[in-house]
């Protein structure tokens, strides 16, 4: 006899199935952050094939045809509350789009992967984009391919972009990107045409310890709950979650810039309160994961600039700041630490650009992914484009491959469509902050007393807790009133560095 | 058409799938060592799941029947290496092994190995046996149904010996402690009727810094390798390892307490010189696994007493200690350094035990283990039974059942018949070294010159390299050309405090 499920007890298999695949994916993300952590070097081998052992697991797991069958079951009943039935809508929908892969696919792209990783490796060690070129170019190969396996509605690139921003399109990049062209170039134009803030203050001395103490006090006074994370060092500052009660970031001190870690602390602090803000009762299910990519990153923008940068928060932590390192900062006004902070100027770097140009480096990427996969840029010469782009929008001239196209991990990872993301983030971040402000009147008079639990419980409430319940443009209505619109951030570098340049 | 496969085609599905095992066995010793190192308190409760998850999935693949058929093919296999014949029938034993255990009976004993641990918490907090008793009792009992799944010859407590040491017995183990009752006792009673040497500048401020650096001095001076290893911060002290390239060790500081923090460091060093010992070709096979529990101790206790608190090891470290803590010890001799870090004396705490009382801890639970599976101890009372053993063999008058019969957690964990391989692990020790001094003239010089390099050459190619190919028993007459045998231990004790007391 063929006994029916109530839909509570399939419903229960198919939380305690996620569950344990979240189990192994988390094991992972702990062998993950030990890698960029703690590890000896001549654990890296082992460590290597330890992650892909567990992928594998978690892999096997996720295509179980008795997982696809329960969700099957699940989809068709009635009796589901909204979040059980938004979790199983999306795990199906992700466990289809697995299914799609051809085992031959997904091995040849597994190995270009690594290849591809390698010769980038090779290329910025010899500094020559011609050591990258032809596994790139298989790569991108592979990635058109996987827009066919996915399958797509217009542009083929749209299908990369979905990967990382379900819902997104060129058509809206297009648009937000034309608006970067039209009304941020105007405003950098203006402001190249003033004298530059000075800020050789920050790049002396600032001991070790001390900016690591104080990275952690920041961190603390945003609200990150270290009975739930730790932070430690590494070489690239990450955040990485094992669940909502154990999220971890990293910094790292540069004795010699004080800006290195302190922004990237308060922007990890910011992804980090994401993850903690997640509902650890949805913990393996869709509604206990981040929206996207780019609602991730408008949460650390959001804490890194609009809060961390802004007026209203060093009003309340510079003189603490100062006093600190007075050697460096006695004879340092707030005015004066206020501008140097948020100095404008076309650079080569785009982690190390500042929150306008930024833009213009993502920007870049998006045109060259978007001409890649549609046919209409090649690999062949990638890095004279590449300098091309970057003197005709940021005017400035590359002097090397090494500081130039190769200067991304994020193709030879095959990550492509992730950058817009970047951009993404910040623009929300504009629209979020913007619709707090409105909402709370007080919020810059909470951030001036350095009273940042407003606003971190807005954040949860309207953000953290939906999980992947809405889109990333859904949850931008929901919270905003309205999708996403460039003019948030516009009006908000307008009136900023309108202030701080005198324009 | 059945394809038979070639031997090597069968040994390289048979190694891949045990180095599959050991990945995820090697996740979960990494989530084991961030649990006890750097987890947030609130990370705990799905760390315990997610590690749950994962031996699940390792128990699955080592139950795997195709694993069971590639084994019995190989087993009749004749064109293997000695050591891979040997690979296969460890293997193959402890999959049969594994295999003998009902599903009823592992799940009964993982619920009372969690209900017993919490009972034996809330016992200590408490200060009460009576809140563990009923706990420990059930754990009897399923340990002496264990006996009888596992089978054994003689006692049925022989069963639970051979899982921690294979091959030894109760013969062998009331035999050794038959001596360490006819021989250590007298010596014990020597030494009480001389006066003590003068301990106390141990137990002074000594700097938490500086005692971590001194610590990571000595592990590099013993030839731990950094680049395969770290050493971290711990409650208690312990050795894990994810590979031969990666091992880590642990330590604590007492800033109180100087000893605590350098045998225990020196300690944890002799296992970790073990694991980065063996074989990584040999990775995921017995063949690239320790020997056994006691051959692991005996390489920690070499180092810890036969090397680490031998005058020779001091002559070369003393006056670099003496002025790195000159505070502490800038009025001490190296011989007065050298009986203080000697001192006999009858103590309450196993753990906190010097050398040579330390064996009546070991006898005192032998006793008590070998009472309670044969039936003639009984769990209720044991406190009393622990209580009456402590006065009879070391004179001490327990205070309370915390200080007492509750001071291990081994019990709570199930782990019977592990107590007996910290004896052996000495007495191995002893008699390991008495053969490295016959081999090696001038070892003693060398120490005396802090060069260890023979000594751990010698270790590494007569016990590291072998891993699990001799069992102890068969390790011990390869290295020193007879069984294991009490008296080297006694007379490394008789010279050695002889000396020291003047006896």
């Amino acid at each position: 006899m063929n006994i029916i499920k109530t839909t509570a007890e399939l419903y229960s298999d198919y939380q305690s199935k996620m569950e344990k695949i979240a189990d192994v994916r988390n094991a992972i993300a702990v062998l993950g952050w030990d890698q960029e952590t703690y590890l000896p070097g001549k654990g890296a081998a082992i460590r290597g094939q330890q992650i892909t052992t567990l992928s594998t697991i978690a892999h096997e797991l996720f295509t179980d045809a008795q997982l696809g069958d329960t969700l099957q079951a699940l989809q068709s009943r009635e009796d589901l509350t909204a979040t059980q039935k938004k979790n199983v809508a999306l795990s199906l929908e992700d466990y289809e789009k697995n299914k799609k892969y051809p085992a031959a696919f997904v091995a040849a792209l597994s190995q270009t992967t690594s290849d591809c990783y390698h010769a980038w490796m090779k290329a910025r060690k010899e500094n020559s984009y011609a050591v990258f070129e032809p596994l790139l170019e298989k790569m991108v190969q592979l990635k058109k391919e996987e827009t066919h396996i996915l399958g797509y509605t217009g542009h083929p690139y749209n299908a990369l972009l979905n990967e990382y921003e379900k819902g997104i399109n060129i058509q809206t990049l297009d648009t937000v990107f034309a608006d970067v062209k039209t009304s941020l170039s105007p405003l950098l134009q203006a402001i190249a045409a003033k004298p530059k803030p000075n800020n050789a203050f920050l790049q002396q001395h600032y001991p070790k310890d001390a900016q690591w103490q104080y990275g952690l006090k920041l961190l603390k006074e945003m609200g990150f709950d270290f009975e739930a994370g730790r932070q430690d060092l590494s070489e690239h500052p990450f955040t990485t979650s094992f669940n909502p009660h154990d999220v971890r970031v990293t910094t790292r001190v540069d004795e010699q810039d004080f800006s290195n870690m302190t922004w990237s602390c308060i922007h990890e602090g910011g992804h980090a309160l994401y993850e903690q803000g997640l509902l650890i009762s949805e913990y393996g299910l869709p509604c206990g994961e981040a929206a996207s990519l780019g609602i991730h990153e408008s949460q650390s923008r959001l804490w890194e600039n609009n809060v961390g940068r802004g007026l209203a928060y060093w009003q309340y932590n510079y003189p603490a700041l100062q006093k600190e390192f007075a050697n460096n900062l006695s004879n340092v006004s707030l005015e004066e630490f206020y501008h140097a902070i948020n100095l404008v100027q076309p650079s080569l770097q785009r982690t190390e650009a500042d929150e306008l140009t930024y833009h213009f480096h993502v920007m870049i990427r998006y045109e060259i992914e978007k001409g890649l996969i549609e046919g209409s840029v090649s690999t062949k010469d990638l890095n004279h484009t590449w300098n091309q782009y970057y003197k005709q929008y940021l005017n400035v001239d590359v002097p090397n491959d090494g500081a130039g196209v190769l200067q991304d991990i994020h193709w030879s990872h095959g990550s492509f469509g992730y950058f817009p993301t970047y951009s993404l983030g910040s623009f929300y971040a504009a629209q979020f902050y913007a619709a707090a402000q409105r909402q709370m009147k007080d919020l810059s008079q909470n951030i001036a007393t350095g009273d940042y639990h407003a606003l971190l419980q807005w954040l949860r409430n309207n953000i953290h807790v939906h999980g992947r319940f809405y889109t990333s443009n859904e949850l931008c209505e929901k919270v905003t009133g309205e999708p996403l619109n460039f003019k948030y951030f516009m009006d908000y570098a307008q009136a900023k560095y309108a202030g701080i340049y005198g324009i």
